[in-house]
């Protein structure tokens, strides 16, 4: 009898497969309250790793971290029509406090733009003042009709940043250096992800924008997945908060902004970029555990071999872990590396240490290699070149994905054609009328973003040549 | 005439230079809703100091991090009936979502007892899952009648802590460690605050537990402030949620369990310890910005140098800040710094150029040296010890108040006089009646925690000799 598949096939399932795979793996489970999910140690394990690679990088953008109320009074978000329009049905509402009933009802923030311009309208005098780049990490709420973990979630986790600046220019420059040296670096070189850079059409945008820019990845069935988008606010919002400053002349002039955001949906992007049928494969530049070395048997000198090649590991700079939990056979335990998707893994038994020689698996690859046991040095100099290999390799596949799954199509009914088959279409962005867009939205297919005919993000809708790349996401 | 004070003197109204300073050095705003705060950037610095500090100590301990949800069903809080009582007066309810009223209401997590057993009793099924050991950094919420920025706050951040064990010594003895070699070891060596360990009394326990432990810290003005506390909660939640695990011998075993939890409230135990008339005093390890090196005027010369002296700093591990704002008056910079209380400050002008000597302004012991411009290895040298210096100092200050401010005394008379004169009193807690407690009370004097005869914790409420320390607290 063959053994039973430890997760549904991709090919059979692949909704089926991707929640069997976050049970498996122990990342997620969903929590008591609908559309909610508790994050279990090893998938906040790779959120964490996220956030920190992430934060260095908004530091280095120059923003400052802060921290604003969960709570926003219902007033605040509708002061900007858009926004309070857009938000609305998504609101959480406390109604009683303390045992009381509230006189104003509070929201659960689904979004800060509103409680952060009330601030930034106290904290920008001057000129000096800005630019003021403010990043948070924190939780959000928004009501969720069809929840799915990582992906669509009534709270998620995410950082939010949100700016000022003088000038239009200065705000616009902002958002794109966010889009691209923030995020797309990050999703690039941690994450392996190929993301798609593009601008949103004006029915997709972030309600409240002038415009919003995205990152857009293809996922292992073909389907988009919005990674993060970075907003130009113009002064919609300065002006519902009266966000003004003291410019060099004198005169009290209305800041331009930014806002900006990735979530914890880029873990099951993650997941679905590069997940197989025998569970996740994590970038080794993101994981929290690169190589785990595990013990086969309990054995006093496979025990100390294990952690002796655990410490060189450490000591040559690699995130080692050993696992001795001999108690639990050694099959189950190679099967859950796996489904973790840990990059290498040595493992040691009794004959290994008779023949000096054990084994290496390389989950992302896949396959096996010898690992000679006197020559452990030779291992922990082979090993970081082995990791490196091994996240070129994933950006490649999911490079290579795109662009095997993405067509030049020039009917609407091409371009339909191509995203039920499981891939994106690329269509002149002139060509699509409103009936046409009415079209693909029948079969559930949007525009998810435009570019330019260079590949670069336009600079408005209408650009001349301007792309659009339809698909169906999540 | 004499100079305008920046902040309300200690000694004229303590609680009016606490807020002062909370305004002045940027730390924090209060939020539109009623005991809520926005945490500035500067303040917020503080706390990711501290949660990288305590994080790391965390995880040393073997917790890892994982994440549950904001929203918990109100069933849940109900299972548990000391932990509903204790709770419910402070809950926020959510009865709307997504626009419609919700079946259930649920309510905003004011700590995660509850919602995390209802995990554990998944996720725990055998002897081999045990200990389990599990943190989260998360925002909880408290309605708070009489709130004070950082110390009693309608929602503030967090670590809260969740374990289950096999046995009641192990579980006493995972909540004991974290009293100790997590929170003392961080208050002491990072906050560089003395805190006093003991047991709380009954009647200030934890709503659920059978013993809390606590870290009484000893404010500026005599009162104490509740630190940290560690909780064994025994098998009550077990209970409520069927925490059962599959023991060794088949049995089917309730966990036993601890809590534990410390908070933004630390930030103002900060400010309160350290704090004096001309702003914050930042303890050197904690400190986001240990040495700022200020430019005095716009000049090509000085900000070169003060570039010059922030690399080296740098160079040598020191987190060293450059401010080199110019179109800012320097005496107003030197106040800001001075208020946000970073412990160096190098000052350099043309004139100091000129002389090759620049000052160097020491915010904890107070007072200024000279800094010989031509020998930087000598000052990138001297500053780490500098700070090590002054870092010993603050805790030596805070040992000496609480040593000064605490009195042996008999009689329930002298415990209020000591506690009314801003100090602690220690009494021995055989002599404390019911009625004793009471006349404390009317004068808003509480009982700490004990402490045993010889300083340690008491292993229980009624061990001879126990030692009842009060005072007056936030």
């Amino acid at each position: 009898m063959a053994k039973a598949p430890v997760l549904t096939p991709r090919a059979v399932d692949y909704p089926r497969w991707y929640q069997d795979l976050i049970a498996k793996a122990e990342l997620a489970d969903n929590g008591p309250v609908r559309g909610t999910m508790v994050i279990r140690p090893y998938g906040y394990g790779l959120w964490e790793r996220m956030q920190q690679e992430m934060d260095a990088r908004i530091k280095e953008a120059g923003a400052r971290n802060a921290y604003f109320p969960l709570f926003i009074p219902q007033s605040y978000l509708t002061r900007e029509a858009e926004h309070v329009e857009g938000f609305a049905p998504e609101l959480a509402v406390v109604t009683h406090g303390g045992g009381k009933e509230l006189e104003e009802p509070v929201v659960v923030r689904p979004t800060s733009e509103t409680i952060v311009n009330e601030y930034f309208s106290k904290w920008v005098q001057s000129y000096r003042d800005l630019p003021l780049l403010i990043n948070q990490w924190a939780n959000v709420v928004r009501w969720e009709m069809r929840p799915r973990v990582f992906l669509r979630t009534t709270e998620f986790l995410w950082q939010e940043g949100h700016t000022a600046h003088a000038t239009y220019e200065d705000a616009r420059d902002y958002a794109a250096h966010i889009h691209r040296r923030v995020y797309a670096d990050f999703m690039t070189d941690v994450l392996a992800m190929d993301v798609l850079l593009g601008r949103k059409t004006a029915s997709e945008r972030f309600a409240g924008a002038i415009n919003t820019l995205t990152l857009e990845g293809m996922m292992g069935d073909g389907k988009a997945l919005q990674m993060g988008t970075s907003h130009e606010l113009g002064q919609n919002f300065a002006k519902a908060f009266d966000t003004r400053y003291l410019s060099r002349d004198g005169g009290r002039e209305l800041v331009w902004q930014t806002s900006w955001g990735s979530s914890t949906r880029m873990v099951g992007g993650l997941i679905m970029s590069h997940g197989d049928d025998n569970g996740l494969r994590v970038p080794p530049r993101l994981a929290p555990v690169q190589v785990v070395v595990l013990a086969i048997r309990e054995d006093e000198a496979v025990l100390a071999k294990v952690h002796e090649i655990g410490d060189r590991l450490k000591a040559a700079g690699v995130r080692a872990e050993v696992d001795d939990r001999t108690d639990t056979p050694f099959g189950r335990r190679a099967v859950d590396w796996e489904l973790k998707g840990v990059p290498l893994r040595v493992e040691v038994g009794p004959r290994d240490l008779e023949s000096g020689t054990a084994v290496l698996a390389r989950r992302i690859p896949g396959g096996k290699e010898p690992v000679a046991l006197d020559a452990l040095d030779a291992l922990a100099a082979r090993v970081p070149g082995i990791l490196q290999e091994d996240q070129a390799l994933l950006l490649r596949q999911s490079r290579e994905r795109r662009a095997a799954r993405t067509a030049d199509v020039s009917t609407v009914g091409a371009a339909v054609e191509a995203a039920l088959a499981g891939g994106w279409a690329r269509i002149p962005w002139a060509d699509l009328g409103e009936e046409d867009e009415a079209a693909l939205a029948e079969h559930a297919v949007t525009v998810r973003c435009l570019v330019a005919e260079d590949g670069s993000v336009p600079d408005s809708d209408d650009a001349p040549g301007n792309v659009a790349v339809v698909a169906r996401a999540y």
